[in-house]
């Protein structure tokens, strides 16, 4: 009796060193984990990226910025951030740390800009600014999405750089003006492709068409939310969420046309034939996608120690699953998906990073947002 | 009330001319269908072809061969049949019509045969007879698995003709002997292939190799117990039962080893690390796998009018979970699985065929096994 108090008191203290972390081990199909909630101080966090560090940088959707230590620890909030419009699915969305950061400290952040002429309209715009200790400075918005448009929802979006150094950003259709993602004169439902400057490479698809803006990738996305970089391949890969239904992941290649609206899987509910279309000429099939909706946020291919059976594995995070999937590929094909983590997590998952240390991170999205550590379990 | 009470007797009607078909009606992402069983008049069918009547051959496990119409007539048993082992899973299995049956009458049936010399092993059989009006004639076992082992699992097995005109039969590694899998002096675990007429074909990858059978295409199979010919590739595509999870679609190249059992996604369900290789060298990848076990039984490529949004999509049956996967295919990739019938079937699912009306048709594992008829709601 003695022995079993006093272990008690011993994991008591450790859970107490810990910011009282909860702890849960869940069986899987190739590993048992450890899903352990960090801190749950966070105010719907959105986006979240390591620093080189070790200290995490997260976004929460009002418009603040803030430092997470790995065991917890929620800084106040930085300085330097733009104001944002926090409203519906606006606000403070990504955060990306520059992959020459320990030489020029820059950070990237993006979120849903005000018209600054004043109108109603609203878009997603992209900043770059210095990282210092306590905030941001030299504040540089390198993208702003055309038109601005009165509209609260679909904005993207999510940062990530390709090995060659360009900046990928993901956006959304902006809902009712979906029909604009097929439409090469505007930023909405579309992937564009910028220099960390924000200026743009003489290799983009549309550089010099007519009618076409030069920033663009790939078009006739939904709202993407999700994108992460091949580990072998270096290309990059996003996830798109769907009507209802017809979640898709796709590779997306310069100048394709990915469907959206013209193209879809999104079903009717009440079990009738659809009428969409899923081939339409000239539009690319997804890679893979999902019916019912999961409602995908952020993925990452996971390359870390922890989890050899994972290794190369595309780990997607879902909203409203409140899960993880897990695609097992051969190359680029999926051979199998597992859901991880549903009996866990119980708040819809918005973001997801591999630690430096290699474990797996999540951020969820909840007025009482959750950071979440998965590690091997003892 | 007088027209509700008409119709509802005009529906009674029909039913009855429908041999007393039981209908539901299921909502699926693309298409809403009807579940009709024809007939549960069958006593433990295994497999089904149609010949180019439009009537079903269907074997029974305990050795009956039958004709059985789409409108649910289920003959006497044909005379002709081989005896067969029916112990365990052993018994009548598959059975097949010649591409030029039209011309020569031929059908081919596979089946677990006991020992000539007397012996306790069985092994799996395959023979090619002529049909007539009343049975078969002319009997000639063409293929017999070696070496006869005692044990009453895994014999397999599929029938499936190449465009080219050869015959592959698909086959289990008889439990116990697993191990035979990954060597070549034996057909357990093996697929193989011959000519109609039972001879080898001199481009076997194996012909004229030292301690290898001559007749085996791929080896490092678990039980095949499905197999079809992709419509456009002409490539033989099969799916086997993985042991505790990991059942796999495989593409079976000439001569390659996919892997049982030295290379598994079978899992533990105490949820530890496994300690089976999902990856060794000089071992296939599946293509496609499932965990946990959906206990595959056969397959089709569906390429009929009646269900256009499934025209190319793999339909793979499941013996445990009573239900269809769907698997939209883009080339041969996997871009989504569905999960068919399952509330409207009861009972496991043994085999699936398209029928010359472009409908799907299903027979269950029961003694009192269903013939199922898929067609498009009104
Ligand atoms: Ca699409
Ligand atoms: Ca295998």
């Amino acid at each position: 009796m003695l022995r079993k108090l006093l272990a008690v008191s011993i994991t008591a203290a450790l859970a107490l060193n810990a910011t009282n972390a909860a702890a849960e081990t869940v069986s899987t199909e190739r590993h048992k984990v450890s899903v352990n909630t960090i801190t749950d101080k966070l105010n719907k966090p959105w986006g979240m990226a390591f620093l080189p560090s070790g200290e995490l940088l997260v976004t929460e959707k009002s418009g603040t910025l803030r430092r997470v230590t790995r065991d917890g620890a929620v800084s106040d909030a930085l300085s330097g951030v733009p104001s944002v419009v926090d409203k519906s699915q606006g606000g403070l969305l990504d955060v990306a740390v520059d992959p020459n950061f320990a030489d020029n400290q820059f950070v990237y952040i993006s979120y849903s800009e005000a018209d600054p002429a004043g109108g109603e309209g609203t878009s997603t715009a992209v900043m770059r600014a210095k990282l210092s200790d306590n905030g941001l400075t030299d504040g540089k918005v390198i993208f702003r999405g055309a038109p601005k448009y009165k509209s609260g929802a679909h904005f993207g979006s999510r940062l990530v750089f390709a090995p060659d150094g360009h900046l990928f950003i993901t956006l959304g259709d902006r809902y009712s003006a979906m029909d604009d993602a097929q439409t090469l004169d505007n930023h909405h439902g579309k992937v564009v492709r910028i220099k960390p400057d924000g200026s743009v490479p003489a290799d983009n698809p549309f550089v010099g068409k007519d009618d076409a803006l030069p920033e663009i990738w790939s078009y006739g996305h939904r709202n993407v939310q999700g994108a992460a970089i091949h580990p072998t391949t270096g290309k990059l890969w996003t996830v798109e969420h769907g009507p209802k239904g017809g979640d898709e992941i796709n590779i997306p290649d310069a100048g394709k046309n990915y469907g959206w609206p013209i193209a879809t899987y999104g079903v009717d509910y009440d079990g009738s034939i659809i009428s969409d279309e899923t081939h339409v000429e000239g539009t690319v099939q997804p890679h893979y996608y999902w019916v019912p909706s999961i409602a995908t946020s952020n993925m990452i291919f996971y390359t870390g120690d922890q989890f050899p059976a994972w290794q190369g594995d595309l780990l997607v995070a879902a909203l409203k699953g409140s899960h993880v999937a897990r695609l097992d590929l051969e190359g680029d094909r999926v051979m199998h998906e597992e859901t991880l983590f549903e009996d866990a997590v119980k708040q819809r998952i918005r973001d997801i990073e591999q630690g430096p240390d290699g474990y797996i991170y999540l951020i969820t999205d909840d007025r009482a947002g959750q950071l979440i550590q998965i590690k091997p379990a003892e």
